[in-house]
């Protein structure tokens, strides 16, 4: 699936896309926003970002404080609410739907519109003199902090820290924050200890003169502690920060969940080995002041690491001459490079996860004709068939179920009055994908049941060869990303055709299916280079709008490849595809393939068929085993 | 000619690469640094940059203070001078030649290693608290000054501009700044007239509320005006600085060089049309003085553009409330797209261009075997071939004339000792361009006098592959260069090889070889859209040390592409050849070419054989037609 899009909870799903009544909650907000209870001097303006404090892509329920306020529930998007107005930011995927979920006290705002002003922009436009303007430090990273602070302060305003979130204090049954059972990760499907991990991390800190690491991503804490939550839908984290100093870990997360035996062995609670690898556990509320302390003892030169994105609360407590604010963190690079286990482990369960979508497209092949499969219900189906399969865990993201024109909305999610019918005239597009204890998936495939058009097929020839060609690249040591995004896009540009959204993402391992630091994207300048044990997905797309939907997704590993030269020693890499569901024949014009084009799809699908044949096999799903074979077949 | 070579004058090739004695000037220097006479507190140490006041890739003698001090005279690097040490920071390109030619009172600063400091890093490191760090503020750009001043004073020294430049106190027989005649240049080679190009620029300022322009760019200014000068070798440059108001011009040059009759009557000095289109003229040095004046006078909102690579000293005159600073100004991206008649002249000059390089080639077929062809004297040829055809003002740069291991040097440049005959058994690879009135020229071809090996030919075709995959390629509207550069790789990357310079650069007309804003690279991420009208280079290459060196260079234009449809209305793009200089077919190895690239080959040899055939038959040029006619032989 492709990174930046939406993510609405099965509850959003069924709801009507019907604007939320705000008269009365924006009364209560303009009060608490004079109210000294909360704050030492009225504010003129509150702004509520999206995001939570760790900068998650994807919110827990309760974080969900910008559709509290006005209703709208896409993924991106900023209000702003004045004594007078109230305005909300996002951009063209959500025109419609915010247009839709908004009352008319709110003002959209469409970002990219040249016409549209920028919130500091408006902001300066709208408020009296010597205006301040809050928002809550915890939800707003640092950079932006800055950025919006200079251009207010510029124009005579002040941004202010308000320490109490002013959405909580009128949502009166705002749901608590999730505290789910934690899972430990044994080495058989860690790779590492975490004490390992613990220890690697703290050689990069020497290496760089670094005595203190302040961890706040989810998904980074969840991989250092080989632990797993379910605070999050679809993403297996869990809320907690970490500190990490040269001979201390201090880790913070709600105590109840310390509780468990497993937990505590996991994490030797009661029988540390090293005094260095002692945990000290604090509750999640206490890293402010925590950090407070270790802040006041540190010696004069000593410096901390911080990420950038994170909350500008954090990163305020560490005094500048100490801060080192990093784009990218040592834990989110090493998380990034899989381990042999975790390689094996994302090879496993893309093969159960092949078994299921062998099963579904087999299942659809009969269903289909009798006119009652709908997007939703094989969405279900898809879901169904999955947590079959050992060791499943759940979704890694709500299915992308589509067929004909609702294929083209690139967002696009199935709601029970856009909820089409499967048929035998109209292109189906299916992204999906799962978390199993090994491993994520990400899949993607575009098919036909009946004939598709000399145009559909040409369409998905041409991305088929842009899929290739990053695929089979093979490109020296130290490339980044985005130097192979238009491979993707050569053949669809070489017809006039295009698409509006990157190639690929890195891919967790029984983590979140979208993770930094690599990814293929004309519009990604600050990935790191591809690296052997990287897992990028490899999804280029062809959407005509009001018609249909391609789009091909595979999740690849980086591997080293093998050449006839070896320029400077650098030494090659190329991708070997993790997914391994056979790709439509039909869909293909064969004629626009060049014969290495050719032997690639007839390796893929031998491949599909030898791996994912034997577990077909082993799990005895006979009919699976025969659409697989079928549809294996090689081209000619 | 690929950008970031370096640059050397005809002198500097003759020298020896002996070191250049230093410790007098050193001694002088030093002085200076406590001389009251200069600055008003000693300062600890000094900054000698490589550029001169307007950041001009090439500079004047008069301006090569860092090789005046340390004796280093490649195009890159920066050297600094503390009261103990002496240390000259630059690149790859140039640790031998700088460890050649200076003195063991310098350390030679290797950057791009792991364990080379920083400047700031080493200043911070020798300094004793509370430095005092000199620079010349007209030759460091303001956002070096910006990050230098930072770094310095967060370790409690501080960067302090000096106004009076050192280096210029203790240089005896420095030249003095050219002030060469100047070249009007009439719409015959224009196509606009200065006051069209200052009515249009208006325009864009008008369109984003800017109500002054300084211009610093010696580029920018020739182009504004069309007048052309020779002060700085290889670049038709003249040294003006000029300020554009909405409505007034003032232009600072020499006031010798305005009392030519016909330069007089271009700028319509004495019979101004329209008050605002009236050229006010001071002399070059009064532009500090000037910028003041108008600065006092600024309106409160009133905003004022200037380049973010314009020297500290000029941008420091705007008050910051005042101050736009870009990255790349509007004359810059004007510049770059060009009108009709300069893509008529471009193309005219290429033709000439060809002719010369076919007459040489021809010339080489005979004269090689005689054993007396050396690089340095085909360089000569190739000059006095050039300079026959019509409108020839000199070379575009410097030529690169190189046999055999000298071809893997990719910053070649031959001199007495290091110059290699021609010869049966090597390959050769040249790269040379010229200033003609109508236009610029760079073209480089490898070639090979008797029969190359298999392993030469296999390297050339997957350059030429490259190069193929960039002049065919077809892209949206909207793409950035840089997209593009993986398409000149892939095919060598396939079997382990690579280049390690960018792909391509923007060339100007009858102007600077080198220009912004586009270019094809993977390291140029700020680059601007490519658009119809824009002439950059495609040069892939590869080098083999210590055996041959291959490069392959067109300079093409931007066109329209007509594809086969048309997402969102978009449009394409694509590539036209400008340079028609036959591509050897003896260096190619067929059997690795597509048909589509065989086609590509076979359709611009045709185009070669008509277009530059008619022009050798005009100028009765028999035996390089023979020649041109041999050379474009189909492929099948």
């Amino acid at each position: 699936m492709m990174q930046g899009l939406p993510l609405r909870t099965v509850t959003d799903q069924r709801d009507a896309m019907s604007p939320k009544i705000t008269v009365e909650l924006l009364r209560q907000l303009r009060q608490a926003m004079k109210n000294s209870k909360y704050i030492t001097e009225p504010i003129q303006a509150y702004i509520v970002p999206s995001g939570d404090a760790h900068q998650s892509e994807y919110i827990a329920p309760c974080d969900r404080r910008r559709e509290f306020i006005c209703g709208f529930n896409g993924s991106a998007g900023t209000a702003i609410v004045t004594e007078q107005h109230a305005a909300l930011w996002t951009d063209g995927r959500y025109f419609l739907q915010a247009s839709q979920q908004m009352d008319n006290n709110w003002t959209l705002m469409k970002m990219g519109l040249k016409e549209t002003p920028s919130q500091e922009d408006w902001l300066i436009s709208v408020l009296p003199e010597n205006s301040k303007v809050g928002v809550d430090p915890w939800i707003i990273a640092a950079d932006q902090w800055k950025n919006m602070s200079k251009a207010l302060s510029n124009a005579g305003h002040s941004l202010v820290a308000v320490k109490d979130n002013l959405i909580d204090a009128i949502w009166e049954d705002r749901p608590p924050r999730p505290s789910t059972k934690l899972i430990t990760l044994g080495l058989k499907y860690a790779g590492l200890t975490w004490q390992d991990k613990v220890t690697a991390l703290r050689g990069k800190m020497a290496e760089r003169k670094i005595s203190w690491f302040v961890v706040t991503a989810l998904d980074e804490i969840a991989w250092l502690f080989n632990l797993r939550g379910s605070d999050i839908e679809y993403n297996p984290v869990f809320f907690a920060y970490a500190i990490i100093g040269i001979s201390s870990i201090k880790l913070f997360v709600d105590s109840k969940r310390l509780l468990h035996p497993a937990v505590r062995e996991h994490l030797e609670l009661d029988s540390p080995s090293k005094s260095e690898l002692t945990i000290q556990c604090f509750s999640y509320e206490s890293v402010y002041t925590e950090l407070q302390a270790v802040c006041v003892a540190l010696a004069p030169k000593e410096k901390m690491w911080i990420c950038d994105k994170a909350s500008c609360a954090l990163t305020q407590v560490i005094p500048k001459a100490h801060r080192s604010a990093i784009p990218y963190t040592p834990l989110c690079l090493a998380k990034a490079v899989k381990n042999p286990t975790e390689i094996q482990g994302m090879k496993m369960a893309h093969i159960k996860d092949a078994v299921a979508l062998c099963e579904l497209f087999a299942w659809l092949e009969k269903e289909i004709p009798k006119g009652k499969v709908t997007e939703i219900s094989v969405a279900d189906k898809a879901e169904e068939l999955r947590s079959q399969q050992k060791d499943f865990v759940g979704l890694s993201f709500p299915t992308i179920s589509s067929v004909g024109p609702n294929g083209a909305i690139i967002h696009y999610r199935p709601l029970p009055e856009t909820n089409r019918t499967l048929s035998l005239n109209e292109v189906y597009l299916i992204d999906s994908g799962a978390q199993y204890l090994d491993g994520t998936t990400d899949v993607t495939r575009t098919v036909h049941f009946g004939t598709p058009s000399d145009y559909e097929k040409e369409c998905f020839t041409y991305v088929l060869k842009g899929h290739i060609a990053v695929s089979a690249a093979v490109f020296p040591n130290g490339t980044k990303g985005h130097l192979l995004d238009s491979f993707a896009r050569a053949s669809l540009w070489d017809s006039g055709l295009d698409y509006l959204h990157g190639t690929g993402h890195g891919v967790g391992c029984f983590l979140n299916v979208h993770e930094g630091p690599c990814g293929i994207s004309y519009k990604t300048f600050a990935d790191e280079p591809l690296e052997a044990g990287m897992i990028v997905s490899d999804e280029p797309g062809y959407y005509e709008d009001g018609s249909f939907g391609i789009r091909l997704e595979n999740v690849v590993l980086v591997i080293p490849a093998k050449t006839k030269y070896n320029y400077r020693n650098r030494g090659s890499l190329t991708f070997e595809p993790l997914t391994l569901v056979p790709i439509q024949l039909k869909m293909i014009n064969t004629d626009l393939l060049t014969q290495k084009e050719r032997d690639w799809v007839n390796d893929y699908h031998r491949k599909c068929r030898e791996t994912v044949g034997a577990e077909l096999e082993r799990q005895a799903r006979k009919v699976a085993l025969d659409w697989l074979i079928q549809e294996t077949q090689p081209i000619v």
